[in-house]
């Protein structure tokens, strides 16, 4: 029997221990996508207890304890500190095979030092001894990235946003870490929601520019994204409900964006047309600026109306979708591709029965691009983020692709202690290739093998997304 | 190389051994969910043949035989009891990897004693040492339920059903094990059905309520829910064709009920209508009664319409469907939820690929309960139910939800020799925690985890149907 | 570790090993379905390089090439055959997990007793090796087919084909292999195609038939299969985009295949009415010849509307579907079943989610025909064409069907090199039937294994297409 979460926790085979320890463990890391808020790194924020920074905003975690019947007032409600922790840690021995049992003791372990497993039985010391370090002026914020060995951050902003954040960064000798905007403009694409009027409206003042008509969106657009060039941004996200590609006449977007702006209720046809237009318009400024496309796609959101209204999005009530893709995905792509405005892209399934379609769809659109991998299918995000979705993206990738371009993982995350996902992500990589090396299905040239594990942990998303470090 | 079906099948490691022999196997049976006949409880039946227990009604053997190209004169056909047992016995052979091959040899060893795999060359003797022993009074339907220690059954029942089997049963002493109906109102849900009208004239009946508006079939369904209620019912079951939600006016139901009364062929959208109405009515009652809503989707049905003809319905016929699901199912426990009308439910799909879109979006709806996983991803089930099929299903709900809440197996079979499966199933379960703990995945506290394997084989139904055993 | 790719490659047990070299590795092999040209056979035709044969043709390897940002100067276009070679090379190491990997050193091995890996080092010195053995005589075609041991092929041919080729080598005695047209009727089912009215022409001249009817072009192709009878056929081989079932009255099938021949653009149910019409009429023809029916589904061609305009077909940029299929196959073959004209099918899903789905449709249709594994679920093609693809084919096939009645393998390759690819089905099968065995869940009953690995690899094609081998 392997001892519990040790130093060779996941690592099965004598190749995966070695490369892990000698190679993924050792690189940096560069987190091209996360949810993290630029200002607590501008201004070092300081967590007052582990439930902070645990519980805080980490919806994954309070699903967790909803699916165990833990009250909400033990979860977002009113409850203090130290009974949500006391709740969490009660609940945590019921998720065997759960990511959040790893997580959660990759960062017990590597960021308090602590070994033992939690649970309601040691809640009350751990959250002690957590919130003792976590008063330390070395686990601000600054202190917590310096440790996890993290050289580059991108956080999510929105195209309205002034980016003060990342400019004071910018201007603080004492941030070791780069840290940049990523553009996602989602709020200019979703014209059916309630808030996109109001939202235009900030983009007008943001931009400069007057959204009177299609092409006018197209500037404002692209103004931000000149913007956000010129706080070193390299890169893009989107968050689509599903796959879309539908032409339209310029009068008809233009007629279509009038409606949206005024509230109107548009046909799904309307507004696949009004997407497309958008979407094109976007990839085509990032081509041109050699930035990353990022699509994530398969997710149905704040699907309890009733919470929905208590607590707004991003708070545990969103699942995977199960809807067509391929056709529209592929004929998106190849509108781009037919007028050379494909950029380099990074294509996210939620609902990993797509991870093969996704990887067929991708072999379609690498032609004479000169960039090894130059679409990519993004790591295991979100509901894969754990041992069989990973290996599951990743024998997909292998099967399908050319996994020694890889950029690898990403944390996604909202926290400021989920970098261990990273190494959570090498140490599967690791075995998995060491599971194919020690199994005769792979030479066992542990120097390639060694620049492989270091290109997919660090170098490949370095080059790939022209980071420059 | 491991013995064949030995003590120690599908266990693996010492840890997995540990919790199936200490805990898993010595766990009673709660049979949440089959499709057996009650009378033949009632009247303690006996069995003439292992032909008649084995081929007598169980289409996943007769599948099975036609896939191997037996002629239907030896499966449904005039052949005797022996010579469709040697052709069975000659078919088994050629299913290598499939569950049937593992449920006969189970069934064997724990209810007949016999050891040697079977084959057509010792059909013959396997035959009448099998008969002779279902020849003793002890192997009666209920001597097989004690020896297989099933404390409880829940049976499958029309809301016409006057229950008489389980009044007959309830009143005898002589019964051990409890014997309760499930409240399955298919008919009254496929309006589509030829059968419809006439069978609303049969609710009409049994309710004594005349169905002439929505309403009134509201209070002829909610009437036969309390009379299932009398005799200790505490769950239903739902057999979707797919997932459904479709809002209606009060005046449209009632025109779309009077319309399918008269035989009118219906809408897709009325249908849709009509089902979610009826739906939702049910729902409210089993959340007023805390019942659990069973709901099963993702099969097309009698897809040969030759054997449909000659043979009706649940002869070997379905398959799974491969339709969208996400957003209506979503939809409709919103609803649900939105008018505090959601019970604890078990959600289970037919198609596998749909296993981790369940595990998202049941998490959505798991707020506030008090209850410990009151949405379930139901256990593997028909089609899925083998090893791969549970370890599948097991993965999922470890990976989305909290495996620590799982309520466990259910039989879904049409034979009383099939509570092997129940065993089955530990052995898999055990199994898989005895992974994750000797990979070093979870901590090795044999204290929890033998609780936690006694909870998912039993406690936490038992808890969570509120059987009070 | 185990050694690379050694003799025991994939093979984990001792049972595994024990039936590969005993039982899979010693039959011949029947390829009842590749797209290897027949004149190349018939003139025993003699490669120049590697590069010729690995690399003219092979889209499989463009695809990666193009994955790791190789030119397409390099891989399609004017650079020497040492130089695409090279670039070949140096793409091979990034595709750890591929099976191009394995299949690249498989042939290596077999055909030119080369056991070190390719890489970009060793490139130009493996390139004159293989080149000096393409060189021999006894590795002109029919050499390697002969040292492949293979006794049966089926080429693919068009309806209009005047299989010239089949003439000639069925003429030859000095050709030891058997080699047979199978019956691809695509483009007379693809009626959105703009090269549909001339292919009619095309038919109408091939058959001596003039198509101004369905009725008569029901004739055309029955004549046209019938031709193909004479030349020994006994398969055809369909690729339907999506599964399709839509009834129409003649008198529209015959305005729909008018509107057709004059180039109309036809709705999207006229269009399946008439694929409908004509699927039914050559299944019928199939039953009444025993012939076999293959049905491939689940593709979407020729993604890169840019590339396909510059490189024309089956040049890399096809891509797995995720259409519905379950109601339509099922109505499809249940439509067949019912006039008696269901043939012995093959169905072959492209994208992996559907084998589930597919295993239990084709249980629906098994019943009374005497052959065993009268549908086959295909084996895993194209982009599943590798040890996960496989594993998780006859994983579904196991759980679903009787596995012993399974056909096996097909290479589906344009290459004569890739035979090998039998060798991999059958090292992955022996080890999956290897592991059932070892861990006690089926009986270690060499004897009936070994004819099972045999049957499996060879007897149970022989015997199900009727070769007469």
């Amino acid at each position: 029997m392997r001892k519990f979460m040790d130093a060779d926790f996941l690592l099965e085979t004598d190749t995966a221990r070695q490369l892990f320890h000698a190679h993924g463990e050792k690189m940096p890391i560069i987190d091209y996508h996360c949810h993290i808020d630029p200002d607590m790194i501008a201004s070092n924020y300081k967590f007052q207890t582990i439930t902070e920074v645990w519980l805080g905003g980490d919806h994954y975690k309070w699903r967790a304890m909803r699916s165990c019947g833990v009250p909400e007032y033990y979860i977002t409600g009113g409850a203090s500190p130290a009974e949500k922790f006391q709740k969490w840690a009660e609940t945590l021995p019921k998720l065997i095979g759960n990511p959040l049992y790893h997580w959660t003791h990759l960062e017990l372990q590597r960021y308090f030092d602590i070994y033992e497993p939690l649970s309601g039985k040691n809640a009350a010391a751990v959250y002690e001894a957590c919130n003792q370090i976590l008063n330390r002026e070395d686990m601000r914020v600054r202190g917590i990235i310096d440790k996890s060995r993290v050289k580059l951050i991108c956080t999510t902003d929105d195209p309205v946003d002034d980016l003060h954040a990342h400019e004071a960064i910018a201007g603080d000798p004492t941030c070791a870490a780069k840290v940049l905007p990523a553009f996602r403009p989602d709020k200019a694409v979703n014209a059916d929601s309630p808030a996109f009027p109001a939202y235009m409206e900030q983009l007008e003042k943001a931009s400069g520019i007057s959204i009177i008509s299609m092409d006018k969106l197209r500037q404002a657009l692209v103004n931000r994204i000149d913007y956000f060039g010129q706080h070193g941004c390299r890169v893009s996200d989107h968050a689509l409900e599903y796959c879309i590609y539908q032409e339209a006449t310029e009068a008809e977007l233009d007629r279509i964006l009038a409606a949206a702006r005024q509230g109107e209720k548009l046909t799904e046809k309307e507004l696949e047309a009004y997407r497309t237009a958008v979407l094109m318009t976007v990839a085509r400024a990032y081509k041109e600026r050699d930035w990353v496309f990022q699509i994530h796609f398969g997710c149905i959101r704040n699907n309890s109306a009733k919470r929905f209204a208590q607590q707004g999005p991003d708070t545990g009530f969103d699942a995977m979708d199960d809807m067509h893709s391929a056709r529209k995905l592929a004929a998106f792509l190849s509108a781009l591709e037919g007028e050379d405005a494909l950029p380099k892209t990074i294509l996210y399934p939620l609902n990993p029965v797509d991870n093969d379609m996704i990887g067929t769809v991708m072999g379609c659109f690498q032609t004479d691009s000169g960039c090894p991998g130059k679409i990519q299918m993004g790591s295991a995000w979100w509901f894969n983020d754990h041992k069989p979705g990973m290996e599951r993206q990743m024998q997909s990738l292998m099967t399908l692709g050319a996994f020694g371009t890889f950029v690898g993982m990403l944390t996604d995350s909202r926290s400021f202690l989920s970098y261990t996902r990273h190494e959570y992500f090498r140490r599967i990589l690791c075995n998995l290739i060491g599971n194919l090396v020690e199994s005769g299905q792979y030479p066992a040239d542990m120097e390639a093998l060694g620049q492989m594990v270091e290109d997919i942990s660090y170098n490949n998303t370095n080059n790939y997304f022209g980071f420059g470090l």
